[in-house]
């Protein structure tokens, strides 16, 4: 296997490349090819100014883009975003948002007022004052009951084709109250996955107090504040939240859950308008 | 529980905090305390100028630095870091780092030519094409044994304090040619983790060609980018990689090796120099 062959084998889908590899498993050594996901660079640029470019799974771009622009504050409601194009050039995809001319006179602002930098980390934070945004307090609601959380981890993986086929995708789902999931998303960062969500949600035209999100993933602390921008009121994460998601959580008043696995669960902040079994 | 009952129960260790949890299990709800991993702001300040915050575990930073420098291109050479300083801060940690004038000439061209952006991304890359930083390939070496990539393995937790006590950090752990653990990392961010790593191999005077670097997450990009910058010749990963690490460790000569699990692994690039037996 070099890089030669490497290139050969190399197909773009939509989400998923195909390479080949060497399986060492029992002993025995196998030449194959796999699915592995595809990782792309994702420019996102605001009426002609770029302005971030991530590393994402270019699929549901469009969801992504609506997802970004509102929980990362850039718009605060749908209507700004006025229109999307989505480019595929040799270097990754470019997408192009329009958005309303108040939003990007501040987006201009922030810009301005940010120095550049590099590695992966709070982008364009200067300083430690800066680093956490304040968050909106999301309206309470009641805990989901635990048969509900079960349901929805127990069709997660049946909505993420993707991480099926690959392994390295985390998933984002909208769950009804009763745990049956209405919306799922997928992509390689847990934070872009959301965002998928995040869009889908509004382009659905979701009701957000109808359900939860459930993410594949560790609860970190811009997986509470995305959710919190976005209005949800639940979270419940596959797996563990770190201290400041807690502490976020409890100052925004978010029902969160971590652990989600068969059979149990930790609530590690209930919104203090929560009615649920266990109160 | 709410926030104020949360406040009291919240206290910072190192790299640890107890919450106040309610367990759900087997139709019983117990309310407990419970270890959660610690995720701070960390700015870096090179010669004075901050130049990123990032999300972090608040421990090993002094490897930290020094690894990020090396893994971002920041420093070419562990002597161009003179001094390191930690403050503790209300906000967070700020991480003095004091690096040669030459370098810290280029790190000033490299913060004026960016833009400044918010979000998870490519921080500071403005264009696609900027996105993906060219490659140094690293010295090919012989892929390491199965018997050894198992041993690694079994070895990995028994490693992670924090792991076993939160179940929220990622490890990135130095390995030798038979496999056992000679040093571990542990951070929330599997980047930060490796970048620990990599500090640390420099900060031991470890000899590289003589290991390998295990990871628990998947290999993303960056990972394969951070572990070629770092002279790493081989990276090992419990999860799986993405289409453009496989392409990046093919360019960059890298042996990666991915979904490495108890009697079986997969892999995704050999070193052209490989002399292993899979040959």
């Amino acid at each position: 296997m070099n890089p030669a062959a490497f290139s050969e084998a190399y197909e773009k889908r939509d989400g998923l490349a195909t390479v080949a590899i060497e399986r060492w498993q029992d002993n025995e050594h196998q030449l194959t090819f796999d699915h592995v996901a595809d990782e792309q660079p994702v420019a996102l640029v605001y009426n002609g100014i770029s302005y971030a470019v991530m590393m994402a799974t270019p699929c549901q771009l469009e969801a992504f883009a609506l997802g970004f622009s509102l929980s990362e504050g850039l718009i605060s409601d749908p209507s700004e975003l006025y229109d999307t194009d989505i480019l595929h050039t040799e270097d990754g995809y470019e997408v192009q948002l329009t958005i309303a001319n108040q939003r990007m006179a501040e987006l201009r602002e922030r810009r301005r007022n940010l120095a550049g930098r590099t590695g992966c980390g709070l982008c364009g934070t200067e300083s430690l004052q800066q680093a956490i945004r304040p968050l909106t307090p999301v309206v309470g609601t009641a805990l989901p009951e635990p048969s509900a959380v079960e349901q929805a981890i127990s069709q997660l993986l049946g909505n993420q084709p993707l991480q099926q086929k690959t392994g390295a995708l985390h998933g984002a789902a909208w769950c009804n109250l009763s745990g049956d999931i209405k919306l799922a998303c997928e992509d390689i960062g847990r934070h872009n996955a959301l965002d998928k969500l995040v869009g889908t949600l509004f382009l659905k035209h979701t009701y957000l107090p109808n359900g939860f999100a459930l993410i594949s993933s560790r609860a970190s602390y811009e997986m509470v504040q995305k959710a919190c921008s976005a209005g949800i009121s639940t979270l419940v994460a596959v797996s563990a939240p770190t201290a400041l998601a807690v502490r976020l959580a409890a100052q925004a008043n978010l029902n969160l859950i971590g652990f989600a696995r068969p059979g149990r669960f930790i609530i590690y902040n209930r919104s203090d308008q929560a009615h649920g079994i266990h109160r």
